[in-house]
């Protein structure tokens, strides 16, 4: 249900960093995210009688859970923010998906999806579920597979399904396990201050370009990155949009802004990184393509 | 001195063009455009006492000219048009080209680089010369190698270096040939003119987003296009900028406005294509990415 994604490399960006960085390129998976792991192996579960599934997303996990359960036969109920990313909703009603709007709060959200499974669909979380964290940690064991010797993968974390799941995947190594570190942007800082506090923050007012990475975390995500997850690291808005342009420049590859967030920790981070081997998760590229277009 | 680029391929745009399209990803070329085989196969050819080479370029070949004399531990000096496209100078700067600029006219691009010449440096032009010719070829080689049974490939032409290539590629096909077509922006209709004209018209004044089309047709390729390829289409300014974006939004890949020329033309002749299996050669990626990310 999956495709297996390329590395990428560059020249420039090593000497940018001075690491050798490899990118996995999660944009390139079928409906432009990681997403459709975490959801195709959490749709695989269900019964064939399923009588169709539904979730909350900003987007990229929607349009993952509506490709996943096309490719079963199911419907897919997608509750949406208002003001999610114009290019993301139509990314979901591309791969089958139905829209509901619903306000871009996290009790808003759920609201609407709570009344959407009183209908008798099978809920489907983005991210606080352990089929989604299991699916989204293949990056991490392909990554394995495609570069030998690895010292650290780097993921983005929002609700963190991404970084989990990888850091899963890294205890598989016996041999030279790599470290997983997460990049999180400064204006949606849950999970660093969730750590700092020892239990999950509930003032979450995410204010980033990153819009894949507003959710709040998850408890099973949250655990599992502070027993497996080396450290997070924050990242300014001009960091993220540096890194997004460094990607477009050097690698020819369009990154969203959630996507450019590992980037974007390992640039403002560098000395943490130096001479290492470093996997560089470009979490995903859909934007809205039409605003960067309409200065020419 | 060059690599293999990866063919792509996405079901959303086989839809919307009603063909199967194969994107030979030229943008991925070491130096960001298809370049550098024309330029490296004619440095390979010079004598290693070489005292250093020279051309005049928008920037795609100026980089290319300097990567290909870098590897072979000669000087390269490129002559710019003022205006020229910034990432683009800077491109050719990092691989080691040294800048002079001159005015924005083939009158002014061939003074400065006579001048170059008459200091002892070796003239390698774009695209009027047999070596350069070759090497782009090797575009057209390689996608024949990767897919087999092509109906057509369609290949952006301004100085016409790669599509003369490419339709002499073609001809070592023994069976199942395919047609070779170009795609010129009608803003930069030099080619058209010219057949149309029985010789090469020299009021030739582009105006047009794709930089790297704005250069007048060489005889020599004019005589091969003549010969060998089967249409030269027009394209208007808005369909390359569409093209644009509908290979940034369906294949997240940075093509510069040159590099989406050839989509253009299959999206805007599509009749033609319906049906058939399609190369579509996406030339560079080489773009001022600060522009794009200005709105954000």
């Amino acid at each position: 249900m999956i495709r297996e994604t390329p590395v990428m490399t560059s020249d420039i960006l090593d000497e940018l960093t001075g690491a050798t960085l490899f990118f996995k390129c999660e944009h390139l998976q079928d409906t432009g995210s990681f997403k459709l792991r975490g959801a195709s192996h959490a749709v695989s579960q269900l019964p064939a009688d399923c009588p169709g599934v539904a979730t909350h997303s900003s987007g990229n996990h929607g349009a993952a859970l509506a490709r996943a359960a096309s490719l079963r036969g199911f419907a897919a109920d997608i509750v949406v923010p208002e003001g999610a990313v114009a290019s993301k909703v139509d990314n979901i009603r591309r791969h089958g998906g139905t829209i509901h709007y619903c306000e871009p709060t996290q009790a808003g959200r759920e609201a609407a999806l709570a009344a959407l499974v009183e209908t008798g669909l099978t809920p489907v979380p983005p991210y606080d579920d352990d089929h989604i964290i299991a699916g989204q940690g293949t990056v991490g064991l392909e990554l394995l597979e495609q570069v030998p010797n690895l010292d650290v993968i780097v993921a983005p974390v929002g609700g963190g399904g991404l970084v989990s799941g990888i850091a899963l995947a890294a205890l598989t190594c016996e041999h030279h396990r790599p470290q997983v570190i997460a990049v999180e942007p400064a204006g949606a800082d849950d999970v660093m201050r969730s750590l700092a506090a020892g239990r999950r923050v509930d003032d979450h007012r995410p204010d980033t370009i990153a819009d894949g990475l507003r959710a709040l975390v998850g408890e099973r995500n949250l655990a599992l990155i502070r027993q497996h997850v080396e450290a997070v690291l924050p990242v300014s808005e001009a960091q993220i949009i540096s890194a997004m342009g460094n990607i477009w420049q050097h690698l020819k590859q369009v990154a969203e802004p959630s996507g450019a967030v590992a980037l974007a920790g390992v640039l403002a981070h560098a000395e943490r990184f130096r001479n290492q081997r470093v996997g560089i998760v470009i979490s995903g590229g859909n934007l809205d393509v039409a605003e960067r277009l309409a200065g020419l």
